[in-house]
């Protein structure tokens, strides 16, 4: 996979080889974003951060991790309803606003609008979220965390057992990241939903022909010995009724005694974030938050490497970011 | 003209000196907007980007060139309806504003409210569009593509012959254009319109007192030797009935076969964007893309151009922008 | 009060050492304000400006303090209706936001709800206005405005005179800078409101126990020898109906014969802003923008100062601000 001036559109353009490429320079990106030393290789370089859908975490995680690289932002946010409600192509909107900037993050509600967008940029794309299409930056901090989780505990991506838990019907995070993990060998998935929520059989196939295996489950049963509890949110949305959606949000509650029974104490806890915190639906207890391997904030921090590494690629300065090093000459204390 | 401490609020302002010194400023921006070289010269310096009328593309513009002159950008969308609901004057909100910025783009909906905010503003103010009234930035970056794109052809503003379509009433940017032409020389206009959407009086005085020839006509009729052909949005929410819109409309639709036979195989066709790309409006037609004189993108890259050379002149910077200069780590290609 | 770390609440964390300290921090801010130096202390450093509840005023000052201490702005405007929908807790609001960013400047409707984000955030959080409840650097700049306008006239603030004229019950500001003021010594306050808008009593009883002296009236009546004279504006919308509101409003409309009636030629005008300018109301006539005691401009000016004085004591920096000064190469005159 060539990354300097790529659209950055699904999951599906990435090979082992890529991911790999990513991790390694999101590693390298890590002082940076702690502010034990400053870079400014993309000094001059300008971010289009355009969020037609609102999302305050995924567009700041984007525009921050740009202003890191040394880079400058110009945002928009919610429908650019004037141009649009006058008949403007997604391409004509792509082709003037990537004449403003050097490379664009976008989020929009329509399946495929992204990759229509990025038809008419001239300049690298990266796909924030296309409704329930795709996401590609999440999985991918997603799967980083895992590594470096799994690699804290002295384990690995190949061979490891993770389970995912609630939602895999309608949660685009678990599809992509079940993609991803095609591309690794011999892991073990539990996958644990109502039935009327089960994993799509489209990704059971890929994880089928990938040579993996798995468990499908209704309900969380007995002690399983896995690396990764991957959490979802229940949508009530889409259920039939409220008391229904109840119903399966019951079953799939997690706190501190539920993860001890099920779950080993090293069992990494991740969520796509945002965590439902109402007493009716509390998928993670505030309880866990003293678990030291409640990872879900740790995804969040995680995401900032990810993108940093995916601006770097793309813009082509992935070997030269510390050759524009400053020192810091604040701290932050955490 | 002086242009640094000014504001810049409508095209009278200009005499033809002020518009070459413009136009010459803002071509030596362009190593620094093609990211040839990066320029700081405006390190510090801070605008404040006061959209209270949304506008993606102005705004962003104005956004990036400031951020191309090495500045930061404060930005504020949608009416700021708290202080306004408060019976805050425009005096009152210019005063706090131009404290917190060095520099001042607006839009506003209401005509002459920005030249009202600039009375109470200590900083330079820059019309980004107040309502029907002026929109000056568009109107010379409609010039400067003129010029640029006539010099390439290797001819020149005074002397050529441009054709305006479509609505010719209440396009605002046609009335600044034809202002601004006045300032030259032995220019000849072809008014292609509905009789309804006629070029106003004033603006064909100022045509005849400039001393221009100008021929007024409801339809493209045989072949026109223009070298610009300036095509416009039919605003059908002006017409009594949306069918009346949808006839004038299939008059003045625009594409490849129509501009062979109306036009020179050299005529540029610009348009001040968004085009109506629906199938009932479609006054540019998609099949233009391949047209290397379709200019309708140039302008909007201009348009960054234009900007800069603006805040550079009003800032005082022009002659030393080049004295901040920096290499530029990171390639964009296109 | 340690600053560096901390958290910036309310104004009852001050004592009289810690406001000198801002203060003079603050005032060797002014240069770096006035552009006729720039640094660029806060290099890399992000402010994650999260304005939940809009305010255009205090939002661009925050913004503009922090790029003139050469830091970047990441800002987020409206509720984050999409997490708080799906019933996202402000503690995991707070988390994942903090670690996208260095410091935390924030308004929102709710009182109380700054102090439970701050509790979530890994990094220092500026309460911008929390609901009724606080906006302490709103005090701090009315107080600082009013040492910096005493000390031009040869005074201070012990001893000082200050009147305090309309809406005494509901303001906020008014609440605020009387709890400063208790800080002082031997203050007089001379507190006119219509009864039904009296100061609270919790608010009496601190002035009374700091040893200050105060008068309550509900009229403005004869010459009075303040120094400072702080208007409000008149809340409308508490009033059970308009005449009544209408009627309160008379009484307290200030212009310039007012002015020379009961005051000082060098009483010094403040007033929070926005001021409602419409007859109705006119609590500062325009007639006044003449007067060079006038101060409300030269407060949201100095809010600046004192928000630049803030991110450095927070941040820890505000002892090296002048080791990274570069020459400004503009100038705005002003």
């Amino acid at each position: 996979m060539k990354f300097e001036g790529s659209h950055i559109l699904s999951v599906s353009q990435f090979d082992r080889e890529a991911i790999e490429k990513v991790f390694t320079i999101a590693n390298q990106m890590l002082p940076y974003a702690k502010r034990q030393k400053r870079t400014t290789v993309l000094d001059g370089a300008i971010l289009g951060n355009l969020f037609f859908e609102p999302s305050t975490r995924t567009r700041v995680s984007f525009g921050s991790a740009f202003n890191l690289l040394g880079g400058d932002v110009r945002e928009t946010t919610g429908m650019s309803n004037s141009a649009l409600a006058k008949g403007e192509s997604l391409y004509d909107t792509a082709r003037v606003l990537s004449g403003y900037s050097d490379i664009i993050a976008m989020r929009h509600p329509v399946s495929g609008s992204v990759a229509e967008f990025a038809e008419g940029s001239r300049v690298p794309v990266l796909n924030g979220g296309d409704g329930a299409n795709e996401h590609p930056t999440q999985a991918l901090l997603d799967l980083y965390t895992i590594q470096k989780e799994l690699t804290y505990h002295g384990g690995n991506i190949d061979g490891m057992h993770i389970a995912m838990i609630g939602d895999l019907k309608y949660g685009r995070t678990v599809h992509s990241l079940s993609k991803l993990l095609c591309l690794f060998k011999n892991i073990r998935f539990t996958l644990i939903s109502p039935k009327e929520l089960a994993m799509p059989t489209a990704i059971i196939a890929a994880i089928e022909n990938a040579g993996h295996r798995y468990t499908i489950t209704e309900q969380l049963e007995g002690y399983l010995d896995a690396d990764i509890c991957y959490q979802t949110r229940i949508q009530e949305e889409r259920f039939p009724s409220q008391e229904e959606a109840n119903q399966y949000r019951g079953k799939f509650r997690l706190n501190q005694s539920i993860y001890t029974k099920h779950f080993q104490s090293k069992t990494v806890i991740m969520h796509p974030l945002p965590r439902d915190s109402r007493a009716e639906a509390n998928e993670l207890d505030n309880d866990l938050n003293l678990n030291p391997n409640l990872a879900i904030f740790r995804q969040t921090d995680n995401g900032v490497l990810v993108r940093m590494a995916l601006f770097a690629l793309t813009l082509g300065v992935e070997g030269i970011v510390h050759k524009f090093d400053r020192d810091v000459h604040w701290h932050v204390k955490n």
